[in-house]
């Protein structure tokens, strides 16, 4: 997606602005495969939004000797030697956040992951950050901080709104190296997820996941519709939402100049837009109805390559497929396989 | 599955009994495929039912030159030449069978299909046969020519019915190199698949299964239930069906001494269970409430590869993956991928 035009004062227009990493709850694994990002060389062109106490124990966690740089402006980075850890502590971070034991809700790592990410989305807007990946927060701990905001991606759609405006529609897409799935309906059951179904809801799926995809670099990208019903509905006899509102919902992203197409038989669309060594995919990405449709495919082959990527936004946001891991947090052995996809990803987003 | 016990007088319990494959609907692939495979010195163990002008003129459109030999024995493939065509043709074929067009829809292709499949049930429920791998049928050919069924499943189910009884519950598996699904349901709405989940549906499938699993040679079956909702329902959140169906059907299959386990995330369960090399699979099979949940990992790496098991016949079945094909069909191009597995596979499931 576009960088926003810099509006800071201190934005440096002749260097690319650093991706903007938020480091997480500090109890669970995101500092782990933080320091371990930055030692593997993934870093170099990123800013840490975070506490620098917290890196420092998660890379020693890790076994990891890196060198740690600690600055209020992530300009800074540029001038940083290689492998460094630049971190980029937001103005108002809890005290002790260093001393929290690992894998336990705290209100004090709930507040940090918050404010981290109101830093980080602030800085991008201002033209300071190009993108956002944000390792992952606990749901509890940020409840017990008294954030507003059930996950991410609420709390980045409220920030990203202006003043007195509604925060702009997002959808979420999960992609790997093979695969991109946007999704028309997330967390409701499955007959929820059904009811909720529009032709409005699913034309501006289609809407945003073109522009989305246009804006990392494709210029007329394929986006495969997958149906809600075996065979697609068989012409309606197993089901008539293709009819009724999906093939509506294509026809009028087709009208607006959106090569969209379907809808598909569900079991076998990902197949055709799966982009495999001498395959090439079918499809640039495939929209699906409903949560598991959507997910079965891009995690099949294996968690740790997928990718999570907020659309909608006025900026990239993209994050690892996986949360907190308050089990293995602070043993130094979480794997920093998604975090590192989460960064290429960003990174391809942020350039077209 | 265990091959029933022999009851024909011609019966050789010496030798195993043959493989028996149905050639399908003339006017498809199907006859190409069997060809092919004769040709690759995949059916040295198989009869084809079916009729023998058909299959040389298939053989022909391959451009192979292979030996045809015809018998009305199933029994004596065993004294035929490896490589050799092995055809069987039930009595009562309609004429003028290899003159048909290819890829229109017939009624006497539709005869011929269903009669070849009424042979191969009534010689392997006589023990002269030890599985039957069907190739495809066109279910339009098949109601032109009265047959009273939808397609293979409902017929084979019928005639495994002693008379006067109900037809036994069946399942549809799907299954491949990596990866073994059976389907609660398949060809409903989604909603209607919704509203057909029920306790006793979800534990006939899991008893099923584990039969189907134990028969082919696996000592305790380890079976994941995938959820209906997303995260499974996130303990009610995302829906009650896993509270008020799946678990208590888990739990009653467990009771009577089958290793189900669950209800698991959609989204995650496939990948846990796939057996990939270096990545053994957590579960022999993954019993999925939908058609689609199920359908799209087996189908994701390539439909090719996919092989449909009905399981609960009192007979192994297997087929493959595709149907008739009529747009490709006579032009000798068709991949025998799909049925050369179905056939890898029946073996297997008639040997435990």
């Amino acid at each position: 997606m576009a960088t926003p035009t810099p509006m800071h004062e201190n934005a440096r227009p002749a260097e690319p602005a650093p991706l903007l990493v938020t480091m997480g709850d500090p109890a669970g694994i995101g500092p782990e495969i933080v320091a371990r990002a930055a030692a593997a060389g993934a870093l170099d062109d990123a800013v840490v939004v975070g506490d620098p106490g917290v890196l420092r124990r998660a890379a020693r966690c890790c076994g990891l000797q890196i060198p740690v740089a600690v600055s209020d402006d992530p300009a800074g980075r540029a001038a940083a030697p290689a492998g460094t850890l630049f971190v980029c502590p937001p103005v108002g971070l809890p005290e002790g956040l260093a001393a929290l034991p690992f894998g336990a809700v705290d209100a004090r790592a709930g507040a940090a992951a918050a404010r981290c990410i109101e830093q980080a989305v602030a800085w991008v807007r201002a033209g300071r950050g190009r993108a956002i990946v944000t390792a992952p927060i606990h749901k509890e701990a940020f409840a017990a901080a008294g954030a507003p905001w059930p996950g991410h991606t609420e709390m980045l759609q409220q920030l990203a709104a202006a003043p007195g405006e509604a925060p702009p529609p997002v959808r979420m897409m999960l992609a790997n190296d093979e695969l991109r799935v946007v999704l028309v309906t997330i967390h409701l059951s499955l007959r929820r997820a059904i009811d909720a179904l529009s032709i409005e809801g699913i034309e501006q799926t289609l809407r945003i996941a073109d522009a989305a995809l246009r804006r990392a670099g494709i210029a007329a990208p394929r986006i495969a519709v997958a149906g809600l019903n075996p065979h697609a509905g068989e012409g309606g006899l197993f089901g008539d939402e293709e009819i009724r509102l999906i093939s509506p919902a294509i026809e009028r992203a087709r009208a607006a100049g959106i090569a969209a197409s379907g809808p598909f038989a569900p079991d076998t669309v990902f197949m055709r837009a799966r982009d495999a060594a001498g395959k090439p995919g079918e499809f640039d990405a495939v929209v699906a109805m409903t949560h598991d449709h959507g997910l079965i495919p891009v995690k099949y082959l294996g968690v740790e390559q997928g990718v999570n990527v907020t659309l909608g936004l006025p900026f990239v946001r993209t994050s690892p497929d996986h949360g907190t891991a308050f089990d293995i947090a602070g043993r130094g052995v979480a794997d920093p396989a998604s975090l590192l996809a989460a960064l290429r990803m960003a990174r391809r987003l942020a350039e077209g």
